[in-house]
């Protein structure tokens, strides 16, 4: 494949996402927030094109290339930050495509991938999170945007692996890291089987909401906290045991509103897939 | 402007035009067809990248050029012809772009670009013509599809440039060619006008609106008649003359069902508005 393909590939994972609708508590097609619209999103997934395609030859500088996808992205769009999450899952998914002389080789990949990255990556990925103020829980006693974290990064010799196992148990895609990028895959899958009798969209919303009822979102428990997030995830349970895929429509839009008004977004989620079907797209999923 | 900045900038052109809504008779993001979704508009807007890039740094090929979108787009999504007429558009705006040494030299190398085509050109595009199964007015006695005709193309000497001057009476996007792209430069100012107090969204809407109360869309003019088209214009005509911003959207809604329940969609003022988009995106606009 390509480096312009697997970047293509990558646009149209993060367009789908976006465009999927409803998706509980998040921005879709037909909801924006008062800073951040539908509109930020397409133009963030356009602008980062040419960071997606050097990821795609790059065979290491994953933190670097991360900070530069942040900055190209907030370039073409002024709603701030909008896809910081899937950049750290898509990077090292896109490096790895890179590498790989068939479609099926990126799960093996990726975990090399991830393995190689240096103290460089660790520092420059902290660059880029205390640039786009993203709300994050603090690792450890690191504090982002502190210039003595990173002198602290360097003494101690911490290679972004190894921060992302010190956050791998409460966050999300620290976890996707260290765990080979388990649920990204099974997104893969799970959206790859429902294409067929579902369409695209429904395929990534019944997705989101399986992902979303067997995980607790990190975005929820840090803007909130852990009990709000297992609630969310217990509302998600509820709706996926109805049977009928009529009432289980209205229902997501109901607990779409609910959320809407409390502010409830499951970023961290989406992001997962957006990753699942850019694995999907690059292993030759069209529609 | 580097060949990639101009392609994305026509990629972001095409994504924002497919998701204006409510854009009366069309598909957007509230609106598909039976075999024509929303998400095979995305997936043409990013399968076709590199061929925008190529045509960026092409003084010469509009022809192959055009041909090439249309296979690409077609090879990352099952839904058939999404942007053929946008691409006779875009391809000359693109290489005109590639050719430009700011952002304010676009209307006049366009004129440049168009009337540089050749005989080559002409049968290229026949070919894609021929190939996408686009309804189209037959030019003159040259039959669509037909080998005869290429040999009369060749024959006559005519290029693609010649071919637009004869459908120009009848053909918006021919009379855009013929007539240095007022239309799409119109609307691109239209657009960038309305941005600021309109958003993106509706500024887009809008201008549709706005071209379609001026302009018989030649899409319904081939698919109906002309008096159809005429009473479609009309339609757009008195919406726009409602004083109050709210009264002309639910409006424009009621007007979108009446043409998508009838199967009248104005594409070819679609395709203008992409490619005023795209000369508004070029020239620097951001949102």
């Amino acid at each position: 494949m390509s480096p312009s393909h697997i970047a293509r590939c990558t646009q149209l994972a993060m367009l789908l996402e976006v465009s999927a609708t409803p998706k509980p508590g998040n921005i879709d097609r037909d909801h924006n927030y008062t800073d951040t619209r539908f509109e930020h999103f397409l133009a963030s997934a356009v602008g980062v094109y040419p960071v997606l395609e050097k990821a795609a030859h790059s065979k290491s500088g994953i933190g670097a290339l991360i900070h530069e996808a942040v900055k190209k992205s907030t370039l073409w769009q002024k709603g701030g930050n909008t896809h910081f999450g899937a950049f750290i899952l898509l990077i090292p998914l896109v490096m790895a495509a890179g590498k790989c002389e068939n479609e099926t080789c990126l799960k093996a990949q990726v975990q090399n991938v991830v393995k190689e990255t240096t103290v460089e990556d660790a520092i420059e990925f902290y660059r880029a999170f205390s640039e786009a103020r993203v709300k994050v829980k603090t690792v450890d006693d690191l504090a982002l945007g502190d210039a003595a974290s990173i002198d602290k990064i360097r003494a101690q010799g911490l290679t972004l692996f190894n921060m992302m196992e010190i956050s791998s148990s409460y966050d999300m895609l620290a976890n996707e890291w260290v765990n080979g990028f388990q649920k990204t895959f099974e997104c893969s899958g799970s959206i790859r089987n429902k294409i067929k009798n579902h369409g695209i969209n429904d395929a990534v919303v019944l997705t989101f909401m399986e992902l979303l009822s067997s995980n607790k979102d990190t975005f929820i428990q840090t803007k909130f906290d852990s009990k709000k997030a297992e609630q969310v995830s217990m509302r998600a349970r509820e709706i996926l045991q109805k049977a009928d895929m009529g009432d289980i429509r209205d229902e997501i839009h109901s607990f779409d509103n609910e959320l809407l008004k409390e502010g409830i977004n499951p970023g961290s989620t989406a992001d997962i897939i957006i990753a699942g079907l850019f694995v999907a797209l690059f292993e030759g999923m069209r529609f």
